[in-house]
């Protein structure tokens, strides 16, 4: 594993490809992610750096692990459990375990942010009807989400 | 735990103190640390955000754990295993197991990296005379390291 990794240009590195955000599906939009590190050799984490485009949103989701999140590029929204947070650049998130969310940019520039997720972790879940109502019954979220 | 901890200045976090680097010692020098996310909750490692000032310098030393850094703010340079790295922001660079690794700051501004780590770790230990004599067997590594 190389020792250095440059960026190379705006939020791009030496190296590590920019990825599809989830193999496939339609309940996200303009998201890329880029791994940048990968975890094992003595460390059981890693880092991935997601990239919104202004129109687009990750998919909506929860799951047992969490995550730990830096914006380091434009503005966003996120939902985290029944709040919609307004974001800047190099402010910090904790998603809870088991706790709806969902990113969208904000703005005319690119939305970017770090995600700390251990590496051993169980796969998102995405809300059923039962689950979709409750979270419409807020109109603010109503209006947020993205499915 | 907040779910949104907000940015307030220069490399500052809401309700985030500004630690010392470590509890005492020469071997290091003006150098502060951050804890952003302790883990736990789902989350079994820590984000630290270090911030060395002009002059200052990390503590030389190695572990079986490993470091995963980002850059955020300034230049600086950086011995790992035989290499100095020159570093610019938002650099990664993977500190491996057991690899001797000192942070210097390069410029007139603050040189700041986010540092990942696993939440499970051993101590760092200090190099002992003969490894220091073997590290300054190469001119580049002893004009560059501080002890």
């Amino acid at each position: 594993m190389t020792t250095h990794i440059r960026r190379t240009g705006d939020f791009r590195w030496d190296g590590i490809p920019v990825s599809a955000y989830k193999p496939g599906g339609t309940h996200f939009a303009g998201i890329t992610r880029q791994l940048l590190f990968e975890g094992g050799e003595g460390l059981g984490c890693q880092l991935r750096y997601f990239e919104v485009a202004p129109t687009g949103y990750s998919s909506l989701e929860r799951h047992r692990h969490a995550h730990a999140i830096m914006v380091i590029r434009g503005r966003g929204r996120a939902l985290v459990g029944d709040r919609i947070l307004e974001l800047g650049t190099h402010d910090l998130v904790r998603v809870p375990p088991r706790t709806w969310h969902q990113f969208r940019a904000d703005g005319e520039e690119p939305f970017g942010f770090l995600c700390m997720v251990d590496c051993g972790r169980d796969s998102p879940e995405r809300p059923d009807q039962d689950e979709l109502s409750d979270l419409r019954a807020d109109p603010a979220i109503a209006e947020f989400i993205r499915i």
